[in-house]
Protein backbone atom coordinates (compact mmCIF):
# COMPACT_ATOMS: atom_id res chain seq x y z
CA UNK A 1 0.00 0.00 0.00
CA UNK A 2 1.19 3.41 -1.20
CA UNK A 3 1.97 5.56 2.10
CA UNK A 4 1.46 8.79 0.38
CA UNK A 5 -2.27 7.96 -0.62
CA UNK A 6 -5.14 10.22 0.23
CA UNK A 7 -7.63 7.85 0.61
CA UNK A 8 -11.19 8.33 1.95
CA UNK A 9 -13.91 5.75 3.40
CA UNK A 10 -17.56 6.46 2.99
CA UNK A 11 -19.89 5.01 5.25
CA UNK A 12 -23.56 4.15 4.60
CA UNK A 13 -24.46 2.98 8.06
CA UNK A 14 -27.76 0.62 8.86
CA UNK A 15 -28.86 -2.23 11.20
CA UNK A 16 -29.65 -4.05 8.21
CA UNK A 17 -26.51 -2.84 5.37
CA UNK A 18 -23.79 -1.40 5.94
CA UNK A 19 -22.18 -0.32 2.74
CA UNK A 20 -18.87 0.84 2.44
CA UNK A 21 -16.40 1.99 -0.43
CA UNK A 22 -12.89 3.35 0.08
CA UNK A 23 -11.70 6.22 -3.33
CA UNK A 24 -8.44 7.44 -3.57
CA UNK A 25 -7.52 10.58 -6.65
CA UNK A 26 -5.98 8.77 -9.78
CA UNK A 27 -5.07 11.73 -11.93
CA UNK A 28 -7.72 14.11 -12.54
CA UNK A 29 -10.07 11.90 -11.34
CA UNK A 30 -10.88 9.11 -8.66
CA UNK A 31 -10.37 5.06 -8.47
CA UNK A 32 -12.47 2.52 -6.28
CA UNK A 33 -9.98 0.83 -3.67
CA UNK A 34 -12.42 -1.14 -2.74
CA UNK A 35 -16.18 -1.74 -1.76
CA UNK A 36 -18.75 -4.22 -0.03
CA UNK A 37 -21.48 -3.92 2.70
CA UNK A 38 -21.04 -5.49 5.94
CA UNK A 39 -23.36 -8.72 6.30
CA UNK A 40 -26.05 -8.26 8.91
CA UNK A 41 -28.00 -11.75 9.31
CA UNK A 42 -31.30 -10.83 10.17
CA UNK A 43 -31.11 -13.80 13.08
CA UNK A 44 -28.62 -11.24 14.92
CA UNK A 45 -29.26 -9.38 17.87
CA UNK A 46 -28.77 -5.34 17.98
CA UNK A 47 -26.09 -5.12 19.97
CA UNK A 48 -24.54 -8.07 17.83
CA UNK A 49 -24.95 -5.82 14.85
CA UNK A 50 -23.79 -2.98 16.08
CA UNK A 51 -20.80 -4.81 17.29
CA UNK A 52 -20.00 -6.13 13.95
CA UNK A 53 -20.10 -2.58 11.74
CA UNK A 54 -17.77 -1.68 14.51
CA UNK A 55 -15.51 -4.39 14.33
CA UNK A 56 -15.82 -4.24 10.01
CA UNK A 57 -15.22 -0.75 10.18
CA UNK A 58 -11.92 -0.95 12.23
CA UNK A 59 -11.29 -3.62 9.64
CA UNK A 60 -11.04 -1.10 6.32
CA UNK A 61 -9.48 1.59 8.53
CA UNK A 62 -6.36 -1.14 9.14
CA UNK A 63 -6.60 -2.70 5.80
CA UNK A 64 -6.86 0.71 3.66
CA UNK A 65 -5.37 3.30 5.93
CA UNK A 66 -7.73 6.28 5.28
CA UNK A 67 -7.20 9.79 6.58
CA UNK A 68 -10.77 10.29 6.63
CA UNK A 69 -14.20 8.68 6.84
CA UNK A 70 -17.36 10.15 5.47
CA UNK A 71 -20.58 10.14 6.48
CA UNK A 72 -24.61 11.33 5.23
CA UNK A 73 -25.27 14.00 7.73
CA UNK A 74 -28.24 12.86 9.67
CA UNK A 75 -31.04 15.02 9.91
CA UNK A 76 -34.19 13.64 8.29
CA UNK A 77 -35.77 10.65 8.98
CA UNK A 78 -38.90 8.90 8.74
CA UNK A 79 -39.75 8.42 11.92
CA UNK A 80 -38.18 8.59 15.65
CA UNK A 81 -37.89 5.01 15.28
CA UNK A 82 -35.78 5.29 12.53
CA UNK A 83 -33.56 7.83 13.74
CA UNK A 84 -32.83 5.75 16.53
CA UNK A 85 -31.36 3.16 14.48
CA UNK A 86 -30.13 4.91 12.22
CA UNK A 87 -28.43 6.68 15.86
CA UNK A 88 -27.13 3.61 16.98
CA UNK A 89 -25.49 2.40 13.56
CA UNK A 90 -23.75 5.85 13.06
CA UNK A 91 -22.70 5.55 16.80
CA UNK A 92 -20.42 2.23 16.07
CA UNK A 93 -18.97 3.88 12.97
CA UNK A 94 -18.32 7.01 14.80
CA UNK A 95 -16.69 4.63 18.25
CA UNK A 96 -14.69 2.28 14.91
CA UNK A 97 -13.34 6.26 13.75
CA UNK A 98 -12.26 7.79 16.93
CA UNK A 99 -10.46 4.18 18.06
CA UNK A 100 -8.61 5.03 14.69
CA UNK A 101 -7.80 8.41 15.20
CA UNK A 102 -9.81 9.50 12.26
CA UNK A 103 -11.90 12.51 11.75
CA UNK A 104 -15.40 12.23 10.40
CA UNK A 105 -16.34 14.39 7.97
CA UNK A 106 -20.61 14.89 7.00
CA UNK A 107 -22.57 15.77 3.75
CA UNK A 108 -25.78 16.40 3.28
CA UNK A 109 -27.70 14.20 1.03
CA UNK A 110 -28.53 16.35 -1.38
CA UNK A 111 -24.70 17.85 -1.66
CA UNK A 112 -23.44 14.57 -2.25
CA UNK A 113 -26.27 13.66 -5.34
CA UNK A 114 -25.23 17.68 -7.08
CA UNK A 115 -21.01 16.96 -6.29
CA UNK A 116 -21.48 13.63 -7.50
CA UNK A 117 -23.95 13.40 -10.14
CA UNK A 118 -24.31 17.04 -11.17
CA UNK A 119 -28.24 17.00 -9.81
CA UNK A 120 -29.30 16.80 -5.99
CA UNK A 121 -32.27 15.42 -6.37
CA UNK A 122 -30.88 12.07 -8.06
CA UNK A 123 -32.06 8.45 -7.36
CA UNK A 124 -30.93 5.96 -5.90
CA UNK A 125 -30.44 4.19 -9.55
CA UNK A 126 -28.92 7.19 -11.35
CA UNK A 127 -26.44 7.59 -8.05
CA UNK A 128 -25.24 3.98 -8.81
CA UNK A 129 -24.56 4.82 -12.24
CA UNK A 130 -22.84 8.40 -11.73
CA UNK A 131 -20.54 6.85 -9.11
CA UNK A 132 -19.73 3.88 -11.69
CA UNK A 133 -18.92 6.39 -14.30
CA UNK A 134 -16.95 8.87 -11.52
CA UNK A 135 -14.84 6.00 -10.88
CA UNK A 136 -14.54 4.12 -14.06
CA UNK A 137 -15.69 0.98 -12.36
CA UNK A 138 -18.38 -1.63 -12.87
CA UNK A 139 -21.69 -0.44 -10.92
CA UNK A 140 -22.21 -1.47 -6.80
CA UNK A 141 -24.33 -4.24 -6.34
CA UNK A 142 -26.31 -2.52 -3.84
CA UNK A 143 -27.41 1.05 -3.41
CA UNK A 144 -26.21 1.12 -0.09
CA UNK A 145 -22.55 0.59 -1.69
CA UNK A 146 -22.81 3.18 -4.22
CA UNK A 147 -24.01 5.74 -1.16
CA UNK A 148 -21.26 5.09 0.73
CA UNK A 149 -18.87 5.11 -2.51
CA UNK A 150 -20.70 8.39 -3.27
CA UNK A 151 -19.75 9.93 0.31
CA UNK A 152 -15.89 9.45 -0.13
CA UNK A 153 -16.10 10.77 -3.56
CA UNK A 154 -17.78 13.91 -2.40
CA UNK A 155 -14.75 14.48 0.46
CA UNK A 156 -12.33 14.36 -2.41
CA UNK A 157 -14.07 16.33 -4.74
CA UNK A 158 -14.50 19.23 -2.24
CA UNK A 159 -11.52 19.10 -1.21
CA UNK A 160 -10.05 19.09 -4.57
CA UNK A 161 -12.36 22.44 -4.96
CA UNK A 162 -10.89 23.63 -1.01
CA UNK A 163 -6.87 23.31 -2.09
CA UNK A 164 -6.64 26.12 -4.86
CA UNK A 165 -8.90 29.10 -2.05
CA UNK A 166 -7.42 27.77 1.09
CA UNK A 167 -3.68 26.44 0.77
CA UNK A 168 -0.52 27.06 -0.69
CA UNK A 169 0.10 25.71 -4.20
CA UNK A 170 2.63 23.54 -3.04
CA UNK A 171 0.37 21.72 -0.21
CA UNK A 172 -2.01 20.24 -3.54
CA UNK A 173 -2.40 16.92 -3.25
CA UNK A 174 -1.49 16.68 0.54
CA UNK A 175 -4.01 16.04 3.55
CA UNK A 176 -7.30 17.00 2.72
CA UNK A 177 -8.53 17.47 6.15
CA UNK B 1 -16.96 -10.18 44.85
CA UNK B 2 -19.23 -12.45 45.39
CA UNK B 3 -19.55 -14.84 42.08
CA UNK B 4 -23.13 -15.52 43.01
CA UNK B 5 -24.46 -12.39 43.21
CA UNK B 6 -27.23 -11.12 40.67
CA UNK B 7 -26.35 -7.80 39.55
CA UNK B 8 -28.07 -5.43 37.46
CA UNK B 9 -26.02 -2.86 35.53
CA UNK B 10 -28.91 0.42 34.24
CA UNK B 11 -27.59 3.02 32.01
CA UNK B 12 -29.29 5.93 31.30
CA UNK B 13 -27.02 7.01 27.76
CA UNK B 14 -26.48 10.70 26.78
CA UNK B 15 -23.46 12.45 24.60
CA UNK B 16 -23.74 15.08 27.79
CA UNK B 17 -24.01 13.03 30.29
CA UNK B 18 -24.32 9.09 30.84
CA UNK B 19 -25.20 7.77 34.26
CA UNK B 20 -24.75 4.14 35.43
CA UNK B 21 -25.61 2.64 38.55
CA UNK B 22 -25.05 -1.33 39.18
CA UNK B 23 -27.79 -3.53 42.06
CA UNK B 24 -28.06 -6.14 43.64
CA UNK B 25 -30.83 -7.91 45.99
CA UNK B 26 -30.15 -7.98 49.45
CA UNK B 27 -32.85 -9.95 51.25
CA UNK B 28 -36.42 -8.68 50.54
CA UNK B 29 -34.88 -5.41 49.34
CA UNK B 30 -31.94 -4.25 47.13
CA UNK B 31 -28.68 -2.79 47.52
CA UNK B 32 -27.12 -0.18 45.20
CA UNK B 33 -23.57 -1.75 44.68
CA UNK B 34 -22.42 1.23 43.45
CA UNK B 35 -23.48 4.45 40.48
CA UNK B 36 -22.12 7.47 39.16
CA UNK B 37 -21.77 9.32 36.11
CA UNK B 38 -19.19 9.24 32.76
CA UNK B 39 -17.72 12.55 32.35
CA UNK B 40 -18.01 13.65 28.45
CA UNK B 41 -16.69 17.14 28.44
CA UNK B 42 -18.21 19.84 26.36
CA UNK B 43 -14.69 20.00 24.00
CA UNK B 44 -14.72 16.61 23.21
CA UNK B 45 -15.57 15.51 19.54
CA UNK B 46 -18.63 13.22 19.28
CA UNK B 47 -16.78 10.45 18.64
CA UNK B 48 -14.79 10.34 21.15
CA UNK B 49 -17.73 10.87 23.57
CA UNK B 50 -18.83 7.65 22.10
CA UNK B 51 -15.49 5.87 22.55
CA UNK B 52 -15.87 6.77 26.35
CA UNK B 53 -19.05 5.61 26.62
CA UNK B 54 -18.36 2.35 25.25
CA UNK B 55 -14.61 2.23 27.28
CA UNK B 56 -17.06 3.33 30.38
CA UNK B 57 -19.30 0.49 30.21
CA UNK B 58 -16.78 -2.25 29.58
CA UNK B 59 -15.07 -0.97 32.59
CA UNK B 60 -18.00 -1.61 34.66
CA UNK B 61 -18.82 -5.01 33.11
CA UNK B 62 -15.44 -6.54 34.09
CA UNK B 63 -15.23 -4.38 37.36
CA UNK B 64 -18.98 -4.97 38.81
CA UNK B 65 -19.91 -8.56 36.92
CA UNK B 66 -23.26 -7.79 36.06
CA UNK B 67 -25.60 -10.57 34.29
CA UNK B 68 -27.98 -8.23 32.79
CA UNK B 69 -28.16 -4.46 31.46
CA UNK B 70 -31.04 -2.77 31.71
CA UNK B 71 -31.64 0.64 29.30
CA UNK B 72 -34.39 2.94 28.57
CA UNK B 73 -36.81 1.69 25.74
CA UNK B 74 -35.99 4.31 22.77
CA UNK B 75 -39.39 5.53 21.68
CA UNK B 76 -39.99 9.15 22.03
CA UNK B 77 -37.29 11.61 21.18
CA UNK B 78 -38.10 15.71 21.92
CA UNK B 79 -37.21 16.04 17.72
CA UNK B 80 -35.21 13.82 15.17
CA UNK B 81 -31.89 15.40 16.00
CA UNK B 82 -32.07 14.09 19.86
CA UNK B 83 -33.29 10.78 18.29
CA UNK B 84 -30.26 10.45 16.31
CA UNK B 85 -28.00 11.59 19.52
CA UNK B 86 -29.70 9.28 21.88
CA UNK B 87 -29.50 6.59 19.05
CA UNK B 88 -25.82 7.38 18.72
CA UNK B 89 -25.42 7.02 22.83
CA UNK B 90 -27.12 3.55 22.98
CA UNK B 91 -25.06 2.62 20.19
CA UNK B 92 -22.25 2.78 22.14
CA UNK B 93 -24.04 1.26 25.37
CA UNK B 94 -25.25 -1.60 22.97
CA UNK B 95 -21.73 -2.33 21.56
CA UNK B 96 -19.88 -3.04 25.29
CA UNK B 97 -23.08 -5.21 26.29
CA UNK B 98 -22.41 -7.19 23.45
CA UNK B 99 -18.51 -7.44 23.85
CA UNK B 100 -19.49 -8.17 27.03
CA UNK B 101 -22.24 -10.62 25.97
CA UNK B 102 -24.41 -9.38 28.05
CA UNK B 103 -28.18 -9.16 27.60
CA UNK B 104 -29.98 -5.87 27.48
CA UNK B 105 -33.24 -5.50 28.35
CA UNK B 106 -35.69 -2.21 28.14
CA UNK B 107 -38.44 -0.60 29.69
CA UNK B 108 -40.14 2.24 28.97
CA UNK B 109 -39.77 5.49 31.76
CA UNK B 110 -43.20 4.79 32.62
CA UNK B 111 -43.26 1.94 33.64
CA UNK B 112 -40.03 2.20 35.36
CA UNK B 113 -41.51 5.23 37.21
CA UNK B 114 -44.27 3.02 38.13
CA UNK B 115 -42.38 -0.16 39.03
CA UNK B 116 -39.97 2.17 41.74
CA UNK B 117 -42.36 4.99 42.89
CA UNK B 118 -45.80 3.47 42.59
CA UNK B 119 -46.45 6.00 40.46
CA UNK B 120 -45.97 6.27 36.64
CA UNK B 121 -45.52 10.20 36.43
CA UNK B 122 -43.42 10.80 38.64
CA UNK B 123 -40.79 13.58 38.19
CA UNK B 124 -37.44 13.90 38.54
CA UNK B 125 -37.04 15.10 41.99
CA UNK B 126 -39.64 12.05 43.08
CA UNK B 127 -37.55 9.38 41.42
CA UNK B 128 -34.29 11.18 43.25
CA UNK B 129 -36.05 10.64 46.20
CA UNK B 130 -37.80 7.20 45.45
CA UNK B 131 -34.49 5.28 44.24
CA UNK B 132 -32.78 6.23 47.72
CA UNK B 133 -35.67 5.11 49.89
CA UNK B 134 -35.66 1.87 47.72
CA UNK B 135 -31.93 1.11 47.82
CA UNK B 136 -31.50 2.81 51.16
CA UNK B 137 -28.70 5.24 50.32
CA UNK B 138 -27.86 8.59 49.91
CA UNK B 139 -30.19 10.31 47.21
CA UNK B 140 -27.75 10.18 43.61
CA UNK B 141 -26.05 13.58 42.83
CA UNK B 142 -27.22 13.94 39.45
CA UNK B 143 -30.88 12.88 38.14
CA UNK B 144 -29.31 10.71 35.27
CA UNK B 145 -27.98 8.68 37.73
CA UNK B 146 -31.02 8.23 39.83
CA UNK B 147 -32.48 7.24 36.49
CA UNK B 148 -30.19 4.41 35.64
CA UNK B 149 -30.36 2.73 39.29
CA UNK B 150 -34.01 2.82 38.53
CA UNK B 151 -33.50 1.12 35.54
CA UNK B 152 -31.21 -1.63 37.24
CA UNK B 153 -33.75 -1.86 40.13
CA UNK B 154 -36.90 -1.74 37.68
CA UNK B 155 -35.37 -4.80 35.90
CA UNK B 156 -34.61 -6.55 39.53
CA UNK B 157 -37.86 -5.75 40.73
CA UNK B 158 -39.81 -7.28 37.89
CA UNK B 159 -37.55 -10.11 37.79
CA UNK B 160 -38.89 -11.12 41.24
CA UNK B 161 -41.91 -11.09 40.20
CA UNK B 162 -42.03 -13.10 37.40
CA UNK B 163 -40.18 -16.42 39.44
CA UNK B 164 -42.77 -17.43 40.73
CA UNK B 165 -45.13 -17.39 37.31
CA UNK B 166 -42.74 -19.07 35.67
CA UNK B 167 -40.35 -21.01 37.18
CA UNK B 168 -40.67 -23.11 39.68
CA UNK B 169 -39.95 -22.37 43.50
CA UNK B 170 -36.63 -23.68 43.49
CA UNK B 171 -35.36 -21.58 41.29
CA UNK B 172 -36.21 -19.01 43.07
CA UNK B 173 -33.11 -16.54 43.60
CA UNK B 174 -31.00 -18.00 40.43
CA UNK B 175 -30.59 -16.57 36.92
CA UNK B 176 -33.35 -13.95 36.18
CA UNK B 177 -32.47 -13.63 32.53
Amino acid sequence: MNKESVRVLGIDPGTSVTGWGVVEPAGAAFRCVASGTVGLPGRLQLGERLRRIRAAVEDLCRAHAPIAVALEKAFVARNVQSAFRLGEARGAVLIAAAEAGLPVFEYAPAHVKLTVVGYGRADKQQMVCGVALRLGAPRANQADEADALALALCHLIGARLRVPLHAPARRRGGAIV
